[in-house]
């Protein structure tokens, strides 16, 4: 079964005003002319969200559980099985599966796209992991040589597209088209890979900390955004919904990056910049069910008041 | 641009009798209780099938050419189509787009998922050859370190499905979710990549025979197959049609992939029964404007007679 990085954390946060730097795409900046007030994260919010979490993540545990027995070929779907599994679980596919309820849809209709998210995430992170020659990499622990992990990191993500294309019955096919599309971008060289080959440039350098919450963005940012995106998709939100979800999850998913770098200072400002602009995404769902549980995503201890 | 193998070759040939004995699933094995009669495939029609073939090829790769320029994030994309236009054509993607004009479709209808199954090729082809320390792996000139071709070949497949699945102007959405599955089959964890695993143990042993013919067609046959049946798909065939071209595409592809071994008497009477169960699958479509130029396909000068 997946090992978690814990979805919500504790506490009131207390954010201060920042200035509107915020280093992503212009496109993806919003107007913040008005004065922007500092948002809390009420810790009973955070604290009943850990139920709803654990639920969908549980139910996405199980959705591929089933998807992926171990099957003919045996040597093939055996470390398949056990790479998925291993991969660290991040937010961004429960984010689907809350993203689709948030807009009026029945999960059920999210659990292949958040499935598909999990596996383009793990193959990536299998790769990452892959010892060769000329790559520094994280250290991990294998299983199997490198050949079976490269040739399996390389299975896992056509596994994940057949999947979704198979979802047709509880989604429709235009959906699950524009799905693809998103989990195509994020999932390729202009997202995850895009934030692997980047990484590697990571020296201390003057644009270091932009150049951290770009690769930050890239890694993490935006399968957050495009799974956040896929679920208001197939819940049938409106485009103006799609893109309000598409941002809190590039925002959040860029904050739960950083965050993992703890470093110091000049990262907790840009964390408290950027966690300010997903709050700020959230306003136009006000009143909806679960939309104050999407807060816990951005919450982080040391950054809490009092 | 693309460097080819060859699509077809050469002079008249007449097939020997072969007994059923296709090494391939059962339930793929074609009735052949009735005598088989020799089947010939003529040197005109090869001769014929030569600009058919190379003008396809030729608007497959300005296809290509235009969906992949030098884009932003340049250190990404300038590799991706380096490695794109590396891989040697297979004539999978060529026969994708005749295979939709068969059953009487528009060419351009295929034209995406042609692209998309280069692409996956493509992708494949970058990770065979990738310098690991526990694959034997053949020889081949690196323009980029393992490290950008392992992330260039993870963000081929993804742009693959995206380019598919952006198709949706010409194709119709419930066609191109069933390429979909049919590509993600062939360039998964059931089709090349169980190929590759199992490529490593072809030793001197008693299955030695059998055992080349499942790696060729896993590595080869069922991209072909793929390829055969999404055309089909795509230009609205009928289910039975499909399914036809689907085992023209794996006997093809398999037959293509042996004649690269050159593996002597067995494997050349391999070849001559997997050539003619392929040519028995087009009898259906006999009288249809081009089925002949399909057998050029599965031609072969070594055991053309005369």
């Amino acid at each position: 079964m997946a090992s978690y990085h814990s979805i919500s954390l504790h506490n009131t946060i207390n954010l201060p005003h920042v200035k509107p730097n915020s280093g992503l795409p212009s496109k993806l900046r919003p107007n913040l002319s008005h004065s922007m007030q500092p948002r809390r994260i009420k810790a009973s919010v955070v604290a009943q969200s850990q139920p709803y979490w654990r639920a969908i993540e549980s139910e996405i545990d199980t959705f591929l559980d089933k998807s992926i027995p171990v099957r003919h070929p045996e040597a093939v779907f055996e470390p398949m099985r056990h790479l998925t599994f291993a991969a660290p679980r991040t937010a961004a596919s429960a984010l689907c599966v809350a993203a689709c309820e948030l807009v009026g849809g029945d999960r059920s209709h999210a659990m292949a796209a958040a499935a598909a998210v999990h596996l383009v995430h793990a193959a990536a992170y299998a790769h990452e992991h892959l010892p060769l020659t000329d790559r520094p990499r994280p250290e991990a622990e294998h299983k199997y040589g490198p050949n079976i992990e490269l040739l399996t990191g390389d299975g896992i993500v056509p596994f994940g597209f057949e999947l979704l294309s198979r979802s047709v019955g509880p989604a429709r096919p235009e959906r699950i088209l524009r799905v693809m599309i998103e989990i195509s971008r994020a999932g390729g060289s202009k997202g995850i890979i895009d934030g692997l080959y980047k990484e590697e440039e990571i020296v201390d350098q003057n644009s270091r900390f932009e150049f951290i919450e770009y690769v930050c963005k890239k890694k993490y940012g935006e399968i957050h955004a495009c799974a956040a995106a896929s679920g208001a998709i197939l819940g049938g939100g409106s485009d103006g919904d799609i893109q309000k979800l598409w941002n809190f999850g590039l925002y959040a998913g860029t904050v739960r990056g950083l965050l993992e770098r703890k470093g110091g200072v000049e990262i907790e400002n840009i964390v408290r910049k950027l966690r300010d602009l997903a709050l700020k995404e959230l306003e136009g769902f006000h009143g909806k069910k679960n939309v104050e549980i999407f807060s816990s995503l951005v919450a982080e201890p040391s950054l809490c008041s009092a």
